[in-house]
């Protein structure tokens, strides 16, 4: 299935790292901050603002942070006071300033893999930020290209497979949403493994099952070596 | 001089379009909203929490309007209300919404290089805003290669000098930041040229003068085809 396969590409957030556990810690300090104003729905209310403003803000922690300060306004009625303001802007800053954990297994699976493919990474959000996260992860150095788009849609797969000089069946895309990772990849032509992760943003959830003959589905970054070598 | 030039480099913010004018009424409009706690030295403060800021935030609008509420907290001493954070996120969105303005000349230099050279957009920055821009500039075209980074330094310029497979006395990069579009172009092999626009962000000053074989300073965008064009 995969022997025409040269470039293996890597989605990051929660799939080379944990990444989506920090927003739902966030969240969890932000709904303690917002407790004595708490009304029915607020959790909806914030899901709601976050939603709306990935057009306008993207995604990434920056975002995200100013995303929380709109609604903590929204739902505290205008009753936040500019402390709680501060601690949500000290949230931010706990965040960008996290170490990054690297997914059990994931760096034997890249040191597997570096001498029979060539891997990319290939990630949405905020460019500073998962430069940042490369880095501190210690990965860099297998990756031959690292991409870093402001959404992963068909057309920006297109253009890398393009960049990549290399047809669309020659490329792999591995990541923990079948909606970035996947389906976009699938429809420029190559394949798409999906990885799940424990928890998955509202936002990247998809209400189908796919069914694709480029389409598999593991459940952990480890078996991936086998898949690959697997003959049918 | 310039002989041996392939790529053309243009820088985007304030050399392509205007950008440093929104962030300066921004904060006008701030300053506006502060009137009733003011202190002195606020101003510099502001700049201080800025300049802090960029390590952790990165450029863009809303690494900017994070930096604005942490100084619209700390110069009202906490006593901005959740209205006043709101006007400020206001400001934001507002910026974020900006049409873009090309500068005068520019498409008119694009139109008449793009025969004769590569041209490339280097601009640091926000991912998602600066793609936004260029989108609403409707100058996508004429690049053959757009490089977002999220600094630009000596390391970056020489990347994208292999990158686009040239030596470094082929890359010629213009802009309007000596610290960001020239200097490190020097040190990395390139043409370096300036085109000062009126204000120039403090964070962006030098201070020395530069002598450089490789280094002109021209008035207007619209002097970069005649220079380019001269013998000598």
């Amino acid at each position: 299935m995969f022997e025409d396969v040269r470039v293996v590409s890597f989605d990051a957030d929660d799939t080379l790292w944990h990444n989506e556990q920090y927003f739902l810690d966030a969240q969890k300090s932000f709904w303690q901050l917002m407790e004595k104003f708490l009304p029915a729905q607020a959790s909806e209310a914030l899901m709601n603002t976050e939603v709306q403003d990935i057009e306008l803000y993207g995604y990434g922690i920056k975002a995200f942070i100013l995303s929380l300060i709109e609604a903590s306004i929204r739902i505290s009625e205008g009753r936040i006071t500019s402390e709680g303001i501060n601690s949500i802007i000290e949230l931010g800053k706990q965040m960008l300033d996290k170490p990054v954990e690297i997914i059990d297994g994931v760096e034997d699976v890249l040191k597997l893999l570096a001498g029979r493919y060539r891997l990319v990474m290939t990630t949405k959000g905020d460019l500073l930020e998962q430069e940042r996260k490369l880095k501190k992860s210690g990965l860099t150095d297998y990756f031959h290209h690292i991409e870093i788009v402001s959404d992963k849609n068909e057309g920006e797969y297109r253009k890398l497979i393009q960049h990549l000089d290399i047809s669309p069946e020659q490329f792999l895309m591995i990541g923990n949403s079948l909606r970035s990772d996947v389906l976009p990849v699938l429809n420029a032509g190559g394949f798409g493994i999906h990885v799940p992760y424990h928890t998955t943003w509202e936002h990247e959830k998809i209400d189908h099952i796919i069914v694709h003959k480029r389409f598999v589905e593991i459940a952990s970054i480890k078996d991936l070596p086998q898949l690959l070598a697997s003959k049918s």
